[in-house]
C-alpha cells in the first residue's frame, strides 16, 4: 500500500476491516490507484434527468454496458449507479472495476421543492452484486431532512456491519435556501460536515461558490477572515469543514463544462487538498475517445503528473 | 434455445438461474415462442375500471375461463392479472401458460389526481399460484411516486431471490403532468428509463406521442435532433431509453381501436425494434374468433411471418 | 356432495382442500345443505349501530346465545358476527353451526365521510374459535381504499393458508360517491367484481338499484343495452361481475322490510341467480317465531321448494 | 394438455397451482411429453458412487454440461443431480429443461450397513436455480429411517407452499433387510406405498424381484394368489400399491445392463402399467450418440410408437 | 480480464455477481494474477498442530503478521486462516490482500479416529473482515461425514447469498479408510468430486498417490485403463474428476519438503491441468527469504515463465 492510501486509511480506524478494504480498493483501483485521489464514475442521470437529457448528446450512452466500459477504460477508481445499471453489467463485469450501488435516487418528473428521493436498492442488493459501496444522497435544507438523515443512519449501520463503505452525495436543496444557498461556501461546508457526521467514509459535494447564504455564518467568515475568495481557497474549507482532512471529499463535475474549464476546476482542487472527482455528464456527455483522453488528463493533473 | 432468445438473455446475467429460467420460458411461449419477440394477455381491467366497461361489449368476457383460454388459443406468450382471476384460473390450467401475477391494481371509483395502486397480491401468492412473474404498476409523476418505487423495490427483492421475473408497467400520470404529458415521447421514454433503473426485467409503456411534456427535454430532442416524427421512430427511442435495448420493453394496445389501426401500430414496434406487445382490451373486447385472428395477425408481424 | 355444490367448488380449484373443506360445509349446513344457495346470518349491528338501535325492538336479541340459537333452528348456513360474539358462542355451540368471525368492525360514534372500519379479530382467533371463514368489509369509493384493500390482502392470504373461507362485505362508501351511488347497479357491480379480484370466496353487496353513477359506465350500459329495470336482471349483471357466478355472491338483505317486501326480494334475487342472502336486521328484528318462519320462507325460496 | 396428462392431473388437487404446474412442466416436457410417461435421467452417481466408477467408462461424461445436453437432445423429461452438478448447468441451460434439485445424498466412502444420507442442497437453493422440483431419498428399513422420514416431511412441507414438486427415491436397505430383501416384491411395494404417504409426488423404486421378504407379507401373497411371477405382474403390483395408480411411480435403470435387457424392462413396466424410468448409469455410461438412440427406443416403447 | 481467468469464469454462471466478483478477485492478485493459476498461501497449522510444531522451526512465524507479508511480499492470490490469525491481520492490510476466513478447524490434542472440525468463525466474521471466501474442512470418511457435508451446506448457501465464494479442503480421513487409503488416487478424485457436488467453487485437496483403496473403484481403474501411474497422470484425473476442470482444483503442498521436490509436484500438477497449490508448511517453515524465493519459483512454473 503507497503512503498516501496509508494516511487516508488512518483515518478510518473505527471501521472494521470489511469497510476497510473496500475504502483501500476504491483508492488502489485504476489510473489514480494508490496516489490518494479519487476519479469516480456516477451514472444516475438516467433516472435524475431522463434518458434524452443524459444520453442524447452521445448515444452510445444509452447503453449500460457504455458506461462500465468507459468506466474500465478511463481507469476510473470506481462506477456509481442504481440497481437497474448496476444490475445490467455486475454479472458481465464482474471483478473488473469496483461499484457503488445509489440506494435512492429521484426522478425529476416531479420537482418538488423539498425533495425526498426514494429507496431504490438495499445493502442485500450491494452484496449479492458484488460491490464495495453504497452510495445515498441527502438534501440538506429539505424539509424533510430527517427521514433522509435517519434512512441514512439505517443504511449506513447495516453496511457498516457487512464491510461495505458508505458514499453519501450531500446537496443542499429545499424550501430553507435560496437558489444560490444551494452552492453557498457556507451552506457546501455545512453539508460536506453533515455527512461525515453522518457516518460517510467518503462525501460528494458541488464546488461551492463564494455566495454566504447564513447570517449567522457571514458573521464568523468575516469576522474570522476565512480565505474564500478563490476555488482553490473554497475546497480548502470545504475539506477542512469535512474533518479537516480526515474524510474523504470529493467534488461533483456538474453540468457540462468546456474540458479547460474542468481542467481548471480540477486543478483548484488539487490546490486545496480535495480527494477528487466524481464527472459524470462530463464524462458520458463527451464522444468515448474524447471522454477517455479528458478522464485520463484530469486523474493526471490530479496525480501531478501533469500540471 | 434460439438465437434470438440467446442473446435476449445474454442482458440478464445478474439473475440467477431461477429468474433466468422464467424469462425464457415466457420468451419461449406460444406463437411467437423462440422468435424474441412477446405478446402478452393482461386482464385488469375488471379491477381498474370495473366491469360492465371492461367487459359489457364482450359478455363471455365476465367468465375468468375465458382469458386464460384466449390465452392459449391465441398462443400468448403469458397472461397477466390481479389475485382473483389468477386465482380463478391456476388451477385449473396450471401448467398450460406462463402466469404473472399482477401485485398492485387501482379501481377508478376514486379518480385520483396523484393516483397509488394498493398491493392486492404477494411473492407467496405467486409462489402458490405457479406464476412466472410478478407485475407491479408504477405512476411516475403521481406525488405518491415514492411509495411505489419503494414497494416495487421490497417486492422485486423479494421476486428475484425466489427466482420470478419483474414485469413493471410504467404509466405516467399525476399532478405534475399535462394529460398530454402523459403519452409525450419524453416522459414516455422517461418511464421506460425508470422501470429498468428500478430492476424491471420486462417493461411495459404506452405508446408515445410526439408531444414533448418537459422544457429541459425540449432543448435535448431539438437540440440532437432526436428523431421522433414517425411513431416507428418514437419506440426506437424508447427502445434505447430501456437501457439500449438491453431490457425487454413492450407497448400496450391501448384502448379500442380497429384492426387496422393495431396492425398499423405493431408494424411500427417491429420497426422501431420494440419487444411486442401487452393487449388486453383489444383482445378480449372482440368477440372471441375475431380476437384469435386478430391476435394471430399481430404475432406474424412481430416474427416477420407476414407484413 | 350434491350437484349443485360439485359445480360450485370446481370453481375454487386453486385453493387448498382446507379452504374448500369450509366452504363446502358452509354450502351442506342447514336448511339449504347441498342446494348451492346460502342464507347467512349476520350480525354485527351491535357493533356498527349501538344495542337499542339493534335490539331494542326485540330485547332477547341482547343475548348472544339468542343469535346463535335463531341460526341453528333457522337452519342458516352460517352466523357472522364480530370476536365478542362469536367468543361468546364459539365454545357453547361448538359444532353446531358454520361460524364466520368478521375480522373488521365500524361503530357510529364516528361517522365518517371515507370510512374504514378497525380490525377487531385475527386469523388465529377465528382458528382457535372453531369458524370456516373469516369476513372483511371494504368500503370501495373511499379515499381510505388502499389501507382496506392491502389489511384485507394479509388477512386473506394468512386465512387460505391455514384453510379458511374468505367472505368480503363490499360495501361502496365514500366522498368520491354520491348517496344514490352507494347502490347504483355499475357501482355494486363493480363492487363485486373487486372483492373477487381481491381473492374473496364469497361475496356480500347490496341490491343494486337502477340509478348508474359513473358517467364511463353510463355509456357502456346504453351502449351494450345491458339490462338493469328489473331487480332481477340487476342480480343477473352482478352475478355475471362476480366472475361471470364463478364466485359465490351473496346479498345483503338491509333495514328492515316487510315479509313480503323481502320475499319478492329474495325471488328476484334466485330468478337472477344470486347464490342467497345474508339477512341479519330482517331476522334478529322480528320476534324468535316469526324470525324462524320468515328464514324457512326465504330459504325455501331459494331452493324452490316454493315458489 | 392432453388427456394422459389430466388424468394423471386429476390425482394432485391437493397441491397448489404450483405445484400442479411443476407436475405439469414435467409431463410436458422433452420426447414424452404428453403421453403420461416419463424418463427423467438423474445423475448423482459421482456423489453416490465417486467419479471413476460412475463416469470411467464414458469420460465425457465428467463434464456436468454433458448430462445437461444428453437429458435435452435425448428429450428427457427432466434431469435429476445434487447441488454441485445443478448449480454447474442452471445458469447455461436456463429454461431448457426442468431441474430436479436432489436435496440430500449419500457417499460409498462410508458404506454403512444403516444408512442416512446428508442434506445437501435446500428449498431456497431450488428455487434460485429454477428447478420443478425437489428430489430426496430414503432408506426405508435402516434404522435411522425417522431422520429421514422426518427432514423430508419438513422439506416437502416447505417445497409445496412455494409450488415445488416433491421426488422421492424410496430405497429400501438397512440392518433389517436381507441383502435380497432390498429389491424383494412386498418391500419394494411397501416403500412405494411409505413414499406416497409421505407426500410425494412422484416415487422412484427399484424394479421388484419375485423374493418375499416379510413372513407375515408372504401369508397375503400367498393366499391371496397376488400374481407377482412375471415382471410386469410385479410392476402392476408396485403401481397398485403407489395409491393404485394415483401417484407417479417410475422404476430405476440400476446398474449397467445391456440394451436388450433394458428394452425388456421398459417393456414390462408399460405392461405393468408403471410411469416410466429414471435411467442414469445406463444413460450416461453408453457413449453419446448410442446413448441417444437408446433412449429414444426406451421412450418410443413407453409412447407405443414401437413395440 | 484475460481470457485464461474468463475461461474459468464461464463455469460460475450460476452465481450471483458478488460471488464471481470475488473469484475474479483471487484469480487477479499478485504474481500468477491473470494467468488462471493459484497459490494461496494457508495458515491453519498453529490451530491444527500447535504452535511449536508449526512455527519452532521458523520462529518469525509465530508472529501473524508475518504471514500476511510474506502472502503479498511473495505474490500469493490469497491467504487463508482460521478466526484469529484473520482478525490479527484483516485490519492492518485491508485491501491488500484477499482473505480466505476458514470457518471450521480441528486441534491435535484429540486424535480422533473419526475426526469433525469445530466451527470456529461465520460468513458474518467472513463480511466484517472483509474475505473474498470462506474455506471449510470436510472429511469424508469419518463417521461424522453427515454433520459436515451439512454445516457446510448450510454456511455455504449463506456465503453465496453474500456474495462471498466457497473454498473447501476435501481430506479423506476416517475410520472407513486405511491411512493409505487417505491420498488413494481413487480417494482423492472421489474427495473432490464430493467438494464440488457440494458446492465448492474451489477445492483443495492433497496430491494423490498410486495406491487404490476402493475395490469397487478398482475394477473400473483396471478396466478402463485410467492412467494413474505419474503424477501428472493422477492430477489430470482429479482435475477431470472435479467436473473436468469446471470447478477449480488447486493441491495441497502437504508437509515439508525439499525446493526441488515441491517444483517437481508443481510440474506435475501443471502438466496434469491443475489450477495451483495451496502452500502453507513449505512457505512459512522456510526461512522468509527462502520462502519468498522458493514461491516465485512456484509460481513462474505455474505460469510458464520456467519450466
Amino acid at each position: 500500500m503507497t503512503d498516501a492510501v496509508k494516511k487516508i486509511m488512518s483515518h478510518y480506524t473505527s471501521d472494521n476491516p470489511g469497510t476497510r478494504a473496500n475504502l483501500v480498493r476504491m483508492l488502489s483501483h485504476g489510473r489514480l490507484g494508490g496516489t490518494g485521489k479519487l476519479v469516480i464514475l456516477p451514472v444516475d442521470q438516467g433516472f435524475e434527468h431522463g434518458p434524452a437529457r443524459s444520453f442524447g448528446m452521445n448515444p452510445p450512452a444509452y447503453d449500460p454496458f457504455y458506461h462500465a466500459e468507459l468506466a474500465i477504460d478511463a481507469g476510473c477508481n470506481a462506477y456509481a449507479a442504481p440497481l437497474g445499471f448496476i444490475e445490467a453489467v455486475a454479472g458481465r463485469y464482474a471483478g473488473e472495476l469496483p461499484l457503488i450501488l445509489k440506494l435512492n435516487n429521484h426522478d425529476s418528473l416531479s420537482d418538488e421543492r423539498d425533495p425526498i428521493p426514494a429507496q431504490t436498492g438495499s445493502v442485500a442488493d450491494a452484496l449479492r452484486l458484488g460491490c464495495v459501496a453504497i452510495g445515498y444522497t441527502i438534501y440538506p435544507g429539505s424539509v424533510m431532512w430527517r427521514e433522509m438523515y435517519e434512512q441514512l443512519r439505517e443504511l449506513a449501520e447495516e453496511a457498516k456491519a457487512c464491510g461495505l463503505a458508505v458514499v453519501v452525495w450531500s446537496y443542499p436543496r429545499g424550501s430553507t435556501l435560496s437558489k444560490e444557498g444551494e452552492t453557498a461556501i457556507d451552506v457546501i461546508a455545512y453539508a460536506a460536515q453533515l455527512a461525515c457526521q453522518l457516518g460517510a467514509h467518503i462525501v460528494k459535494v458541488k464546488l461551492p461558490a463564494e455566495h454566504i447564504e447564513q447570517d449567522a455564518a457571514r458573521k464568523v467568515y468575516e469576522g474570522q477572515k476565512i480565505a474564500i475568495k478563490t476555488q482553490a481557497e473554497r475546497v480548502k474549507h470545504v475539506v477542512q469543514s469535512a474533518f479537516d482532512g480526515k474524510r474523504i471529499v470529493i467534488f461533483s463535475g456538474g453540468s457540462k463544462v468546456t474540458d479547460e474549464q474542468m481542467f481548471g476546476e480540477v486543478r483548484s482542487i488539487r490546490q486545496g487538498g480535495g480527494f477528487g472527482s466524481i464527472i459524470g455528464r462530463n464524462s458520458f456527455q463527451r464522444p468515448r475517445d474524447h471522454a477517455i483522453k479528458f478522464l485520463h488528463t484530469v486523474m493526471d493533473i490530479y496525480s501531478g503528473a501533469i500540471e
